[in-house]
């Protein structure tokens, strides 16, 4: 049996899932989303994402975290805080020395739905298939999960 | 009297400085490069920093901390991961409840040579003159001086 920490990292919301994988079966454990307050400034925000990664770490005791790979996209602003967002977040992955994988965002998708263009509905309906007791609530909690399932599913890549 | 830490952060070597501020009197106290091992890897990078910027902000209980703020230049991805090595201390800083103060690189060298514009060897002059015991040996030891003295010279832009 493996716990498996999947995280969707962003400064404004950052999704996280538990997973258990045993051989063929996977178990929904848990999963939510860090909300900073609104008017939290940057420091604060990566304080929080911080802190709420680095206690769910020490309530679930995952074995591997995954999360998925960030490039540069069209507004490379945007994308230089994200990667603010998930610096804390393997932060405090990092300190409670639990592994972390990274993957490309066409991986996640390719292990789930066997397709890496597969759109956000396709990857929806398969976590309801693979994972039905998991009702997440957003778009990150759902990326989250999808993430934690996706290496449940994959050969390693480990990075750390 | 208040004690300033400059961070001048990188996923290779990030600088660090803390000096001591009281009315016109600036005092240099220490300083130095954190540097993870070469083949160490993005997790581990980050988890590198925030331990040994954890450990300078207990060992000398700055009151201050300031940070350059990172615009995206000619390499976006290159950014990225200043991004999250910046994150990295940003987070060590803020788990220790220190306030950070976030400058523009231009703001940084205006404050010590009273132009914006001036170059690294314009600013390792004003530094000499005044703070003449930091005898930075790289750039980054240097620019996290720097970037301390300034904080000590201008009006505050707190954003936390």
């Amino acid at each position: 049996m493996k716990r498996i920490l999947g995280i969707d990292p962003g400064l404004l919301h950052t999704g996280w899932a538990i997973i258990e994988s045993t051989g063929n079966t996977r178990q929904y454990i848990a999963s939510g989303v860090i909300k900073p307050p609104a008017k939290s400034l940057l420091p604060e925000r990566l304080a929080i994402i911080f802190s709420d990664i680095d206690k769910i770490c020490k309530d679930y005791s995952p074995d591997e975290c995954c999360i998925e790979i960030t490039f540069v996209n069209k507004n490379p602003t945007t994308t230089l805080l994200l990667g603010h967002a998930r610096a804390a977040a393997m932060v405090a992955v990092g300190t409670n020395k639990i592994p972390i994988y990274e993957y490309e965002p066409t991986m996640i998708k390719k292990s789930i739905t066997a397709s890496g263009r597969a759109d956000k509905a396709q990857v929806a309906t398969m976590l309801k298939i693979l994972l039905p007791d998991a009702k997440p609530k957003t778009d990150d909690e759902s990326d989250a999960i999808a993430t934690a399932l996706a290496h449940s599913n994959m050969n390693r890549f480990a990075i750390h």
